[in-house]
């Protein structure tokens, strides 16, 4: 495992005044990139081959490095040249996914910003529970089993290809019907969870926690726009009931939302409480951007699905600052842009030890 | 009864120097805050003790006062107060659900932008129903009573929390069975109003009309994101059948659109209409911010729903502009801030009396 | 049919400081007159009765001229008078559907901006359909007769009224009930299209071909809000199931939506490569706007559903920028503005005849 103070070693060599944002050309890459411009950092994307002429195309990136795999970047040479080359990484959804949370903390030695603990407990379904029980919020009923089933029901496999795959039951019968038709390897298939499938509306609020003045802001919302279910809507009910298409629900996009702004007392509560119970599950705790999944019942109540803590891809709507960023900064302030102004406020106070792990 | 000449009064006795834009912490306050700071304006939200901490992490918000409840804004010492520092009043939704529009015509003598009278005629269903007559707009059809119903119809209640209860039928004996279900205070069941469903795209465009200029603007546009109804189109229709769940419309956010250009001219004579029509039954007529629920059939024939006579809260997507506002005007023009604006073009050319009330 | 050649005399005799862009008051005109504004040019919209005061409002407009139909535009005099005005004419939709695809091609010899002959293979479906398959694009199926249909199918038939028409059948029987209902003239009635109904997510991406400096730039991205096919899904599938609504697909708005980023390089090749075989297949291919209509399946494949070879509506979203034309460009840049950039780029480089066709 890299300790706190292998980075604070490395980091203390790093010249401050030639600052690499390194990340992986995927996700929020252009975002990122164009955030470190603004923000008078040189950027670097890591790219494999298909992506590597796509993000070469941009002004706002200075400069592509090609890899043959993401894991790539876990080689010995590979890190020595990012950390030669003063680069502090920033971890987005694909990141994550392609290198894997376990590697991350067990094997990358690049400064990193945020608690790269916190990806332990975004990917780990029981600790994500965990903390948002400790935060005292709503999440959904889990069934144990089957027969629990009481209730129309959501069916997920863990993994980011989960989605494709996750199905509604009404009951048992119908739960063992169709998972004996799902398609995935079987020791995916025995890890599903049946939860309760809580009807309303969907939020995907994009916090920054700024570890530097603990303040919580809020800087956009999105809904995510998922195949084929945003799809299936749009077919008459009638022909729905013919055909029996079974709803899948792939990530494809994202569409801008705000909300009721007398709700945002609370979503600020929750946001609050997550952060508060993470200092004490993982010291010290979330630093910097995270999402949570929230569904809004006809109540007005919360209930919270999952979280992302890193930047998620809901953030791309708003490169050029979204209605929420706009109350607190006078300029376009993007998630991407975010990140990079806590890290140039880091290195001007000279408190970079506290947000990069 | 407030008159027109009692707010005339204490204007005349304002520091013009000094006016405080003044509103209650919800709804669409903090658009309103930086709309007051973006004209120079200070700015002063009265905020309950669940959302005072909240108004109080902004930048943008000047003063956050602290009232026990919504109602305590009458009461003679809190309004002396507010006189006292030069304050004139933003209704918006919000404001007037909890301050009620019957004690804001009767009992507010703090000034307030626009004409207070619009307040009785969007809030009481016929008066409004009487404005679209007159303005020539197509509205829903009406059923007197169930046994007219004779296509598929929405009932609605009134009161804001209406949208909760809302439930679609499609003939008589529907209707009978799900009334007895909704669970409302017998006085409110009662009174309730069953419309034609119109089958359609949804559009709430969000207009201004400057009575210093006879002018009507077009600043934005949205559509309402309602809980349970828009989480329950995800369901596949198979499985809604088996579980007969009612669909409900709470208001809980609201997505950015756009209107086929050629449909923009014909949009505009309704806006200008229902002005028209103000005028001469509520003189002056409405003033300032206005929204019209539309639904847009496929012959694309407009059908009006409601109007709301105020700020509506689909403005917060356009807290720092909108396609249309950037048509009219090259800075960023919230509905917020073009409030402040009118007020701050009526100071400098002393025709305060024109727009407030 | 108007050569390039007449074009370029036409061009040569051009007051290259007096440029006008013109277009016809609908569509996307609010947008291309503001971009010509923001681009230094003057600009001029023909009007019909209807539209005329509407476009009048706007300060942007520079001047509005009155036709009493837009075919007009074709008449002798009108085109002098264009012509003497030094005038470049944009195509938008409405354009080219009211004047018609044909007649630009043989008798408008105002010049206009990109390549003319684009019209015929956009209007055309087997054009268009040999330019995806050049293209290398995947397409949804096509059923050559009702007997064929063995998947969820669509009906779809030319025109641009079509949409309100299209229906979809899950087999040969319900094909020949639905298409006995259809209210169309004989002639386009039995121009059917049977097509394969691909479920997914949509997405109708904005793009720009600069021909000047050979470069495919992704300018913004929008979902089509449809009457009445997107009210239809918010009434509960029980209901639908019994009053047996047909949904229709008549494009009333435009919603923002943003992709996955790791989806983002093959969309940028779906877009190459139609560039690349349009420069075969009809000389010197397209210049300018276009956007692809899109359906993402949950395997996340792309399939092309039609091209549209000018400036779609859903760019009426960005009048202010896009998050993507904010990776690209420091400055709010419109699709409007960019062909206007492009115009102004081409006369300071005298480059000209190179865009206008």
């Amino acid at each position: 495992m890299i300790l706190k103070k292998d980075i604070e070693e490395i980091l203390n060599d790093y010249d401050k005044e030639k600052i690499v944002i390194c990340t992986i050309g995927s996700h929020t890459a252009l975002q990122i990139a164009k955030g470190a411009r603004d923000e008078n950092f040189s950027n670097l994307l890591l790219c494999v081959q298909k992506s590597e002429k796509f993000y070469n195309q941009f002004d706002i990136v200075d400069d592509v490095m090609r890899i043959n795999s993401y894991e790539e970047i876990l080689d010995e040479e590979i890190q020595d040249m990012l950390i030669e080359r003063n680069s502090i990484l920033i971890p987005h959804g694909s990141f994550v996914e392609y290198v894997g949370s376990k590697n991350i903390i067990d094997k990358l030695k690049v400064p990193m910003h945020g608690n790269r603990l916190v990806l332990e407990w975004e990917s780990d379904r029981k600790k994500e529970r965990e903390w948002f029980e400790k935060s005292k919020l709503r999440v959904p009923r889990e069934f144990k089993s089957p027969d629990e089933i009481d209730s129309i029901a959501i069916v997920k496999f863990p993994g980011a290809r989960g989605g494709g795959n996750y199905f509604i039951v009404k009951n048992e019968d119908e739960f063992y019907e169709k998972i004996g038709k799902i398609n995935l390897p079987k020791e995916i298939k025995e890890r599903y969870t049946i939860q309760e499938y809580v009807i309303g509306t969907r939020f995907y609020p994009h916090f920054f926690y700024s570890a530097l003045d603990d303040r919580v802001e809020l800087l956009g919302m999105d809904i995510r726009y998922e195949s084929n279910v945003d799809g299936i809507s749009r077919i008459p009910a009638v022909i729905q009931n013919e055909i029996q298409i079974e709803p899948s629900y792939v990530i494809t996009g994202n569409i801008p939302v705000v909300m009721r702004e007398s709700l945002l007392p609370e979503l600020m509560e929750i946001a609050r409480n997550l952060i508060n119970s993470s200092k004490k599950l993982f010291r010290p705790g979330l630093i910097g951007p995270f999402c949570v999944e929230l569904v809004l019942t006809d109540d007005l109540e919360f209930v919270c699905f999952e979280i992302s803590a890193r930047i998620v891809a809901g953030t791309n709507l708003f490169i050029n600052g979204s209605p929420y960023s706009s109350l607190i900064y006078n300029e376009p302030m993007s998630m991407g842009r975010r990140i990079c102004r806590d890290i140039r406020i880091a290195i001007k106070s000279q408190r970079l030890d506290e947000i990069i792990y």
